[in-house]
């Protein structure tokens, strides 16, 4: 979705940076393992301009992470769903989400990743806390965290 | 390290990408996993200009990922090093690997990543393909993939 400044490199990781290395890009992710779908959801969560989110959006269905799907006919509405090559990111936003939380959010987690089955929290290895179990984008649900009360996380 | 364009978003996503989210700053961490530490090789490898590779280099030792060491007196010479914050982003960087190895990689691996113990691939939950151990970092080498042998994949 970027320029390939890379194309020397034969690398899966570089070549997926140019994909999704993007910041509003990977928040767009973000908020479609929250469950958001809509134009006007995801402009709320990220507070980003109408222009670049459309921008985003339009690149995520070329690259078929995300498809565009009509909702509404009169007026036409649309709104937006992870595919497989998408919803495949999640132990990549999954391991991000879990670093930050160790390394970079002193203010305690703002959300809590929970096995449906059992309540235990997500550890680093995307496994269950509690009861071991591997875990998958359908075996979880999200809670605000102990420090979601005092800010405005999506 | 970048400027912190989500202040109004306590999330661990968000923030890891303030501090990480570089692309160039991804794929030197990608580098120093791969066994690079000096200057020139980093420098060789990403073909960046050396400007942005020494501001790279020096926010990532500011943000304790990776820390400076002196192994040469005259002339001094320093050589660049994972903390344990950086190796904790070793999930981060396979799951990406991995992922990319699936979707925008169609050459084929660039890299194997193989258990020292029995030389299984690892897989996308970053468990060893044959024998299912769970894999970290020191428990991996790195061997050139299939498609490796046409290109100067770093």
């Amino acid at each position: 979705m970027l320029p390939r400044k890379y194309d020397n490199q034969l690398c899966s990781i570089a070549r997926t940076l140019e994909v999704i290395g993007d910041r509003w890009t990977l928040l767009v992710i973000r908020d479609a393992f929250l469950g958001l779908h809509r134009f006007e959801d995801f402009q709320k969560s990220l507070g980003v301009a109408r222009n670049v989110l459309t921008d985003r959006l339009n690149r995520l269905v070329d690259e078929g992470i995300l498809r565009r799907r009509r909702y509404q006919e009169r007026p036409e509405r649309f709104e937006y769903r992870l595919t497989r090559k998408g919803v495949d990111l999640w132990p990549m936003i999954m391991t991000t989400l879990k670093w930050g939380d160790r390394y970079v959010t002193p203010e305690g987690k703002s959300r809590l990743i929970l096995h449906k089955d059992c309540g235990g929290e997500i550890d680093e290895r995307l496994h269950c806390s509690r009861c071991g179990a591997e875990l998958g984008p359908t075996d979880v649900y999200v809670e605000p965290g102990p420090a979601a009360a005092t800010s405005n996380a999506a």
